[in-house]
């Protein structure tokens, strides 16, 4: 079954505040196909970076306010499988098969002090790597081996500028 | 051919301190299996930051003091291909065949405003997808995709703990 639809939801404690790591999260998940990623805080600085991003570069990525169980239960509702993404779960590379046969998800990243409960309600735990390292990274590898690379080819609709990738410096297609 | 050695630098504007940046890129490079990464400036707290991952999770991962231009000129003495992540360049999945064939590289990862003259020394400029996203995320996507995902079974020597992968909660060995 390919893919039709992926959200990605960051859960863990409201309170830190990480401007730069939440729009990395933000500027991948868009990039690699999400629809949209939920966040417990939404501040209007980060909306305005990634509204920017698609008035310029296309698509209709959205960020939205979201409790993370809430946004759990929903998913459930949906019919989603939701995948949390920690350095404590199973190899990603034993359940990737069987996550390509699902068509719909909900991929859920730790920030810091990430409940209990999410290892619980998660239908999956599954690491990328057991070592230390980054949400952004796993959750990236994670998008790319779910749809076996294909979200590398997505086009986004509605673009102000598009880049013509070239093995030499930068060239940028200008829409009139 | 197997992957025989994997380095990583950043390459950019050196004034720009970006703490949080630099350890995701620090820390996705050791647990893809890089043996070190080369940074402009390297700051204690970062040190300390890796040197204390390397004592609890194990392997000899080290952060280096090293101008890109210098680092570029060296790994081309050694024979390395160099590849640069960019937005603009190539698309990975059209050149990822042909670098699967290489054995040693060195990755390069764009921080804010990229010389003009990486675009040119680089052996490969790769973009992983055309769309803004984050380097931290591109770099993983990339180291895992030249080793075909076998980076995600390194083992790491010399371990205080090690995670025992399970589906449910955490389980931490501790070596004594």
């Amino acid at each position: 079954m390919g893919l039709k639809s992926l959200r990605v939801v960051r859960v863990g404690h409201r309170y830190v505040r990480d401007y730069r790591t939440l729009t990395h999260l933000c500027l991948v998940s868009r990039a690699l196909g999400a629809e949209c990623i939920y966040l417990e805080e939404v501040e209007k600085e980060l909306l305005d970076t990634v509204g920017e991003v698609n008035r310029t570069w296309g698509g209709g990525f959205s960020v939205e306010q979201g409790a993370w169980k809430k946004v759990f239960r929903e998913a459930k509702e949906e019919g989603r499988t939701t995948v949390h993404l920690t350095m404590y779960g199973d190899p990603l590379q034993e359940r990737v098969e069987e996550l390509r046969k699902k068509g719909s998800f909900l991929l859920a990243v730790g920030g810091p002090k990430v409940p209990g409960e999410v290892y619980r309600l998660a239908d999956y735990n599954v690491a990328v790597t057991s070592q230390p390292h980054s949400e952004i990274a796993a959750l990236a590898i994670a998008i790319h081996d779910i749809q076996k690379g294909e979200e590398l080819k997505k086009v986004f609709g509605d673009y102000k500028l598009r880049i013509v990738p070239s093995a030499r410096g930068k060239q940028v297609e200008q829409r009139t």
